[in-house]
């Protein structure tokens, strides 16, 4: 029962505008690890987990924005895993108010662990997580 | 007298940091910003100008991150002009901490106006800033 | 009808912790916020509201930290109105993880107007707005 | 040679302004957590010591907006000692832009350790941070 998608939703803040009086563009990639943390929790787990002692931290991402986002906004965050190797994982998402298109964004995260000098070194994706995601299909990821 | 790049550098804060002990993703497209508006003063401007009434939201960015930026870290932000049409500007990004790359990024913003409505629509940039502006040498931009 | 509380629930994020494993002190001021904008919605408004054209900056604000929050905390916001005049309303707010009080925090808010400068200017409450308040009994305050 | 003043300044960031075109009430304590570690460098140390194996949550702050800040406004900071115990230090906080007082704060930290259970106790101060600060006179104080 692996799964590669999940929507979330959550409404704009007002610390998350700025003078321009729109979300801050910054502020979508905190929406995007709001929605991959939550499909962690959907999936029964947190992406904090001291017990199997590996981060994730993000080795790329990218955003594009078609339209702005304003304070009180509902908007729908829709995430697809687009790709997994043995140590990362790929996510679409994309965001949609009153069912248009807003932005589209992609993040890739690495699993890692620290080492003693508190480095952090690519590691396996430990199996009881990797067998949760599978990635989405070929059509959906082409929408 | 037209420019094509510019560095500045700033030390991490703590607020910029999160519980895995390293600056939060999205803080980099602050940092990109700051260097962005930076960029501007140092050519007499600000990137906020009510007399000329235009506005730059993005409409693509993304960052590859390398290593990660801690606490009091100083890191070299340095801007280089991708590409410039009538309407966009792109920026590379370079982040550097002793001599070493962390993270490359890219912005592209595109020049507004509001509408009486309240929406944004593209617009050509206005002439003095167009002219402070050129496109950074090949051999820069394939570093 | 007019109100004196509104409880709230948020589920701390990633972003909003740092390098100490714990919610940046900060963050503890978006959260009243949020809970001020979403009792203003339970009230069937909008902190936000281009036709009254009045804004609301923050005058005075306090907190009292007992007890860190943590990533993926559930932390219930409890707001009281603890007073209002003609032009300002102030709340008190208290956070509570697993039925322990995590914080104590106040919020004064002024009514402005914006002049020609762009300045602003304490003006009245409209009273629209001030009749959705009254202020909490003494002993629900003495708490 | 303990002190108990610091000056800094900052020059406003388009993300810590908000679509009231101000900057966001919150940042402040951003601002004084910023200068407060400024002061700790400025001293020869960093707020962040491993040998030392303490930390510094914020117990108490508060804070009083008498104007507000914009973009670009470059805004100077003043820090006091205002108390010190065994345990606790105090900073009062006062912003100015072009010499005009915009707003005062104040900030009440205490030294901590890890306990195993990874909870925070207060602790007495290690020796070599006591004697870095002093609280400053009364007039400097009561100004």
């Amino acid at each position: 029962m692996a799964e590669h998608e999940f929507t979330t939703t959550r409404k704009v803040e007002f610390n998350e505008t700025d003078m321009a009086g729109i979300v801050h563009y910054s502020n979508f990639f905190r929406y995007m690890e709001y929605a991959e943390h939550a499909f962690f929790r959907s999936l029964g787990r947190s992406i904090v987990n001291s017990e199997l002692g590996v981060g994730w931290p993000r080795v790329h991402c990218s955003c594009d924005y078609r339209q702005p986002l304003k304070f009180e906004d509902e908007v729908e965050i829709h995430l697809l895993v687009s790709a997994k190797t043995s140590k990362t994982i790929s996510y679409n998402f994309r965001f949609r108010k009153d069912d248009t298109e807003v932005a589209r964004g992609k993040v890739t995260v690495a699993c890692v662990r620290r080492n003693k000098a508190g480095g952090m070194k690519a590691t396996r994706i430990p199996p009881e997580i990797y067998a949760l995601f599978e990635v989405a299909p070929e059509d959906k990821l082409a929408e």
